[in-house]
């Protein structure tokens, strides 16, 4: 396979296609069709950063070579963009990364694809919120049908909400209202209660069942490994460790990985 | 010694001397004399529902007899206040709850001591907010100078914001400031790191240090069975487990049992 050189990047795709770039988009667009990777976390136990979902994020881009990253939701930007440029490498993709754009809004009128990675929720919201790049990403999305890609905070941000997030509200956004891509809530690394602990804080599952209490919208306790692909009318959980959904007035629901698009009715 | 009867609740306190609790009520308030426990969890693994701290309980509510309950950061009040009266019963501490007040506000400004149950802050400050009950505790903690009791999302409460809360954002309250009673941020729950974890998720340390990449404030990671103990200029770390102090630019400290007033200056 012919190794092509994309910003500086080294890769092994085959070349870039504007025209079918175009075309596919233009296609989403007409359909309404989104196209996102959910992905619980990008670190797992055992595997480097983004590692363990590598081969879903190269198929969930194809054949987009360069995505512009996202890093609000951490403090350090430079940094977070060179961690995520060396983990895409392998598969031929190359960052830009946001922070260092002249126009954010026009860095992402102009994006092929889209990453927002992991960190604090309300930090990243807050950032989106004054940027105003809270409408642009939709369009983006929903409209131009441009492939989303979010771990952790940024599948947060994919959600109706940040109702659902584990983060500690460091700093105060203007809403919780978040970009609303799909009709359901995530909540990311879901970890399950450990039957020995001692402590009394709250089990994660007590917290989204407190969730429920006060709102009707499902969630799925996406675990650690774990990743929602969603394309169109479809939804399939990847990854090994599955997913626990909840919703009012049923008990919560172990799922194994496979087709949910359910959750998108 | 003799029982009192005290709204039904059988007591082994002296009988009330309503001279006395008025006068400590306007030399406290002459003194602009705060009295608040804040305990980090009303449950810690091993005794009953606020029994680790009830001899703490007893001390600072003399001689208090009859204490206005706040519940609203669980869904269900009603067996939320006979807990916490069934809980209070040995000291003779009789309860009021304040969802079942004809006029809330009104409840607070002829309250002789508070106390904040602990549940969801984000819940019970979004409920402070829409009842309009910030300043008038506010003004009964700080002014008039009626013990406040807080426990989890009470102790909380208690603080400049809720920025460091461990609950799940379930609903938006208008603002995050919250009583502002004292000068430092707490963090309840406050749960070391388990070195044994594959979980990736932030540990509470980690939050806390993003908290502090936002914030001026410093930090007490109040761990469970512990609880900070304030009057006038001092402030008392009681209770057997300690805490951990984060303040920005300096390392984590571990801070045992005893006189903490420094962080009141």
């Amino acid at each position: 396979m012919g190794r092509t050189d994309v910003g500086g990047v080294s890769s092994d795709r085959p070349p870039v296609n504007n025209l079918q770039t175009r075309h596919l988009k233009i296609l989403r667009a007409c359909l309404g069709m989104r196209k996102l990777l959910l992905i619980s976390s990008s670190r797992v136990h055992g595997s480097g950063f983004l590692e363990h979902c590598l081969v879903a994020i190269d198929e969930h881009l194809q054949p987009v070579e360069r995505i512009l990253f996202v890093p609000y939701a951490l403090a350090e930007h430079d940094q977070y963009a060179e961690l995520v440029a060396t983990a895409l490498h392998p598969i031929g993709v190359a960052i830009d990364s946001i922070h260092v754009a002249e126009n954010p809004v026009t860095a992402v009128k102009q994006a092929q694809a889209i990453f927002i990675g992991g960190g604090n929720s309300f930090r990243l919201l807050k950032t989106l919120y004054e940027l105003e790049l809270i409408e642009p990403i939709r369009e983006a999305v929903q409209s131009r049908g441009i492939p989303y890609m979010g771990s952790s905070a940024g599948t947060n941000m994919a959600c109706p909400t940040i109702r659902t997030t584990n983060d500690m509200p460091i700093v105060e956004p203007p809403s919780f209202e978040a970009l609303d891509l799909i009709p359901f809530q995530i909540n990311p690394h879901f970890v399950d209660a450990n039957p020995n602990s001692t402590h009394k804080g709250e089990t994660r599952e007590h917290r989204l069942a407190e969730y429920l209490e006060e709102n009707q919208t499902p969630v799925a306790g996406l675990r650690e490994g774990s990743w929602l692909k969603l394309e169109g009318d479809s939804c399939i959980l990847g990854g090994k460790t599955g997913m626990k959904l909840f919703r009012r007035g049923t008990p919560p629901e172990e799922v194994a990985a496979g087709d949910v698009s359910y959750l998108l009715s």
